[in-house]
């Protein structure tokens, strides 16, 4: 189901026109609109995208995963209302139209649910190229949402989810593409790279839900959600809007085990040790107190199952975001655990 | 700007799909999801489509209206926010993706500023085909919309914007397409064709906020806007969810002046005076009380300048809707205003 090379490339590219996209509202993942009703306001957002994985059901529940991670990361855990949005490749027979879309749609609509929230309304059109997509809307009070620009010096940078989601989604695909597979076949095995891709599949289709929760209780002062413009991309947008003379540095990325030697022996096509590696569905990055941060890993991975990772800090400075010369890469999930999924 | 002929015919053809989409509200152009908030509800709906004009501005006009229109086809006269939702052709080269999409966000926004709105947000991607859509979103008490499904016995039909755009919009694009211009030009000429051309693009950027204000002050029983399904496929769905035992019957069809012309002369293709040939940014056909009806029509000619129509009547029946053997056309603008675009 995935698309071929022309659409992988067109959804890396296309992050250059993001930027025409109108931002108006305060929040940065999702706009906030103060309401006419007694001190509520309206968070909402809208994400479309085209395929990534050759599983429809998932697909879906990526596409729902990815949109509601906007809302989280405002700290907004509850999702009101969901419209989806299709478009349905007009390259498909019937038969692959009329098993594949009601799939895409089922893993939308179940992951919605999961959320605790449902899908009530979106749109279908006949389009070259199948996109998948929606919009997440909630309505809220004040203490209900995390605006993102509160990060002050002495903070920590915690990330909820491993990188390399895309790197795993190409890697991937390359092992029926001999000339492609041959560029990094030495540092990699098949294996490896099946692994990664089921990880960065479930990965991509996990909700932020149970970090946007924690941000609440563990005091975060602000978050984004790491997709298109790879995480120092997103960190630099988040540095860039906060209200305190603060900036970013980044010392540690956890990567799916294998995607950097990819990425290593790929050149500098993915960028993921430079952390400009696009993602789909990343985790939240966040700001937090630094005598929290431990404990909201703790109390995540006790929740979940899942790791996050205190990736770097908050210092006095200009409103930008850094990686360090070296970085220490950590492996997910680490060797010894190799057997695990995660 | 506007697609090739395959991009036309998908437009036509994508309804087949929208039946998949889910529609869970209760509403029916929009969904309407009670919150938590005391009493409060949210209305919302999303759209996106394919260019139809060749003037990027209006285009952008014409995709906010068309998204607003859900709302106002529920007496929600106030949208709250709205995001906009960018497919940008890969096949646009630099300069006329600079040139053309800046003046598509730029018509989009100025009409959801012209209805009260603001554009917060949005997504755009690279896509094929150039994509125009958007969201429209609004939080109100019970009083503020209008159930579409309480026409009783005695209501009479009234449409607020003639049918013909798409047809209006195929036969400008003929002009340049000599076999099919050969087909049609007996009965119209090139100026009528581009004056329909006009008439049309003018008629789909106009709001229906006006028409939904009016609908609370005469007391609308419920209300659709015409759009893909054409009159009589969307007439045949608001008879559907009637409370009521009630079928709508349909005698005048207002059209674009000359539209009958080219559709009688294209056979079955459009379908125009069988209420199924598809409109964009239709008007809202809605049910009235037969002796508030001729004072909603004069109310919104007076404010607006552009007439409305009492095109039915509601009878007692089994939720169905019918255009009579011989409906009356009218022709919009009569013949003695042809020197006026309305």
């Amino acid at each position: 189901m995935s698309q071929d090379g022309s659409a992988q490339d067109a959804e890396q590219s296309h992050f250059q026109y993001i930027a025409a996209t109108p931002r108006i509202g305060i929040g940065m993942d999702a706009s906030v609109t103060p309401l006419r009703h007694g001190g509520l306001s309206l968070v909402q957002t809208t994400d479309f995208f085209y395929p990534l994985v050759d599983d429809p059901y998932m697909m879906g529940k990526i596409a729902c995963a990815n949109v509601l991670s906007d809302l989280y990361a405002m700290g907004v855990m509850d999702c009101d209302n969901m419209l989806m949005l299709l478009g349905v490749s007009n390259k498909m027979s019937d038969k692959e139209r009329d098993t594949v879309i009601p799939m895409i749609m089922r893993g939308f609509k179940d992951l919605a649910e999961e959320a605790g929230s449902q899908v009530t309304g979106g749109q279908t059109v006949i389009n070259p190229w199948l996109t998948i997509g929606g919009v997440a809307t909630t309505v809220c009070q004040p203490n209900e949402f995390i605006m993102p620009d509160n990060a002050v010096v002495g903070d920590v940078l915690v990330l909820t989810k491993p990188l390399g989601t895309q790197v795993a989604v190409n890697a991937y695909q390359w092992l029926d593409q001999p000339e492609r597979w041959n560029r990094v076949k030495l540092v990699v095995t098949e294996d490896d790279v099946r692994k990664a891709y089921q990880r960065a599949m479930f990965s991509m289709a996990r909700l932020n839900r149970t970090a946007s929760r924690l941000m609440h209780k563990y005091n975060a002062h602000g978050a984004t959600d790491v997709t298109g413009f790879g995480l120092l991309g997103h960190a630099k947008n988040l540095a860039k809007i906060q209200k305190n003379e603060v900036s970013f540095v980044i010392h540690n990325l956890p990567i799916i085990a294998k995607m950097a030697s990819i990425s290593k022996a790929c050149g500098n096509m993915f960028g993921l040790l430079q952390g400009t590696s696009a993602e789909t569905s990343g985790g939240l990055l966040m700001a937090l107190p630094r005598e929290q941060a431990a404990a909201f890993c703790k109390d995540i991975e006790k929740q979940e199952g899942y790791q996050s990772w205190i990736i770097g800090i908050v210092e006095k400075g200009n409103r930008t975001a850094r990686i360090i010369d070296k970085p220490r890469v950590i492996e997910v999930p680490a060797k010894d655990r190799d057997g695990e999924l995660w």
